[in-house]
């Protein structure tokens, strides 16, 4: 594919500082990007790999100055994300409306136009698909479950029986959707609590691939639209995810803990049972939350502090060496 | 489905505080329980809770008091699990007897009377498959395996060959059992350690989505009846695991660490290779056993030390700031 | 499978301390194994269980001396391992040549001489894969990737489009290669960052069950040849791994991450994005790695940090209860 200079700045609604006539035919890091590629800069502490970047065209801010080839934009990430969102369109595979005759789709099923529904996958009785949504292949779908326009499944997914999707919602190979919660009764022989309870997943949400979406032992757990979960994630059952958090590789969430919105974990974090974590709130790497949050926080260790109280302790912990020599020293002055 | 409160006390073994004609149709806790709804209060500290909600009937214990109608039980929480059981009838999936056309099943396998293969299962050479387990979808059985009677086996699961699982066995979603051990001989070029053992697992055994058990380097990987394991567990080669173990989301073992029977390991937890954990140990949330553990323990942290130790140490390391203050202090004064 | 003394000298390169007339069938530790097994020892502190053994034969190194019969040989695990992998060729399920005809593939797909695919493939346009390679079952290939000669890649994997597996790839069940990187711009709104690279992996890579390997936002990410990777691992978008790593269960490494050649990362360990980590170094367990470390070092700890001084400061942590009384001692007597 071929982009003129319009055409990206009116995409991107942005200005050149100069008049170029350039095709950009692909998009890359200031240090990789060759002639026909478009490049952007988000940090000025990258500034001198600009003067040396062979990129074609590069976005920047309005206060960057260059008298590279470039187009000014409000946020060179997000402009750059853009033209990479129509550089894909010839990368990506496209998979047109098809019911696959190596599919098994239930005749009570309502399949929407337009979508695709690939080799191997199952869709069970009363199964809803929303307009051209695709369905990759080996992809299994319970009886019930509602799944919302445009969305994107890919391979060997299973999403079980009475859950809602919404729309646009992409779900990476090897999600597991509503599996049962982990409940048990009796400290010895441990009797199953049925799960049947559901999953209601909103708009936009994306979930990464291998990760485990538990279904609530009564009622719902819940993801709010607009969050994006990464690979290997585990939501317990009953847990409630707000709209717009951003939940990192294999990180956790037990039982019925409640998250806000805005809410960022960052890898391989966790939160305990049944506490809440307010709006806005981060949680940082490796934290383990294990009581209430109020919003707005920055949390780290474990157990999660205020990172600030957490990153002293830990500045303190490296200095015990020098504290115990010390104190063996005072102890003598203190003795003699 | 409608239950009679005459059919609960006779499920459940409970008697009521009272004489009521009420039809109960649903479950729910205490908050969102409605008047056809029956919930339970399993802890005093919720009594409040009783008080304030609309349920239809209550699971109570002996000692607690209400003039709400309420059935008296021992163990309300487990009457409340067994209501479950019933009214799950109606909700969950149905998979009556049948091998599905679109199933892959070798001539010489043993499928006993009540079976459900379901769509793109396959079952190859020699697999036993015991009366009425179901194996919904997309699920790959290999050679010789063999898998008792009333077990569940959800989509997209794959056991490998020779493995032995009992009866009742639940396996969720995306689990992998019987893949290879991580073994390698060499310190520079790996070479791989063929891995032809087994797993072998007890009656009663439930394992969550995307978990992986792996098979044996020679011998059995083996885990004891009753243990229930939640989603994305990883227990390596030669792991052993004993009866009626509760084993939490995101915690791993590795290899031929030996576990006994009733323990608990908390989530995103950790057990080192060749260690032995005693009977009935809790090992809780994030602690990372690396030497053997006595039985009846609780062990926490990394390295995991017994819990009471471990709590003092974790108060103490909140008090370094404290503590570099006051010798800051001390320090003056013996100088003077 | 009968094996010959004479056999098992050619195999292993080794020399036997007798003359032997042994068929051994079977393999197995010092402990369990019986007349017609073979056993090994390699480590000298457990020569009482040579003492002990009722093996038929036992590797041993030149400097270990038994009157029991042995085969002396340079690496004695090494030897048990090529023995292990003649006897698996009975035990191990054999794929012969065949595109199963419930399987799906692409009329564009190359398929080289000898390649096993199994019912329910889907291998889609232009994949090419190389001779003798075995994909079991229910597996996805997506378009224009390409997977070397003499590969095996088990049930439910998905391999998305446009990804390069070299030669002697093991795949196990579950994997994910190919997922989208996690890759957001905008605060509030989180706009998708189109994946569009690919990831390129070696010869002689093996993956572990329900692992995830994502693919480049833009480029590639890389695992080089000879790299072992065990269960649930997760590798972020841009990650770059060397040769011969060894990298164990329910580990992570975010964005852009590179790492060397022959690094060790042990269980439940992380790496941060962006960081370096030179050749040979050795990431303990749970160590989680948040700036670059250079090549030849062994770090420990979250934030990791070298080995000893890890160590050195776990030490003095567990005397914190100490140190706190004799403080208290201190502050007495000063006072007074």
């Amino acid at each position: 594919m071929n982009l003129t200079v319009k055409e990206i700045t009116t995409l991107t609604d942005g200005r050149t500082n100069g008049i170029y006539e350039i095709a950009i035919t692909g998009a890359a890091g200031l240090d990789e990007a060759g002639p026909t590629d478009i490049s952007f800069i988000a940090n000025p502490k990258y500034a001198s790999k600009v003067a040396n970047s062979k990129a074609g065209l590069i976005f920047i801010t309005d206060e960057f100055k260059t008298n590279k080839p470039a187009i000014i934009v409000k946020n060179p990430q997000l402009a750059f994300a853009k033209v990479l969102t129509v550089l894909a369109e010839d990368i990506l595979p496209d998979y047109k409306p098809l019911i696959h005759q190596q599919a098994c789709v239930s005749k009570s099923a309502k399949i929407a136009p337009g979508v695709h529904i690939g080799p191997f996958v199952v869709i069970e009785d009363n199964v809803q698909v929303g307009e051209d949504t695709v369905i990759v292949a080996n992809t299994f779908i319970g009886s019930n479950t509602k799944i919302g326009a445009n969305s994107l499944i890919y391979p060997n997914v299973t999403i079980r029986e009475n859950i809602i999707i919404g729309q646009r919602a992409i779900i990476h190979p090897g999600v597991v959707i509503g599996g049962d919660g982990f409940g048990f009764v009796g400290a010895k022989k441990h009797f199953k609590i049925p799960q049947i309870g559901t999953v209601e997943i909103g708009d936009d949400v994306e979930i990464g691939s291998n990760c485990a979406i538990d279904r609530a032992t009564i009622g719902k757990t819940k993801i709010g639209s607009g969050t994006k979960i990464d690979n290997m994630v585990h939501f317990a059952h009953n847990v409630i995810v707000g709209e717009n958090c951003i939940i990192c590789g294999q990180s956790g969430i037990a039982g019925s803990a409640k998250i806000g919105d805005y809410v960022t974990m960052a890898a391989q974090s966790g939160i305990t049972g049944h506490v809440s974590v307010g709006d806005n709130t981060i949680v940082a790497a490796r934290a383990a939350v294990i009581g209430d949050v109020r919003p707005n926080q920055i949390v780290s260790g474990f157990p999660a502090r205020p990172h600030r109280e957490a990153m002293k302790v830990e500045a303190l912990i490296r200095k015990l060496p020098d504290l115990f020599e010390k104190i063996k020293i005072l102890t003598q002055k203190v003795n003699k």
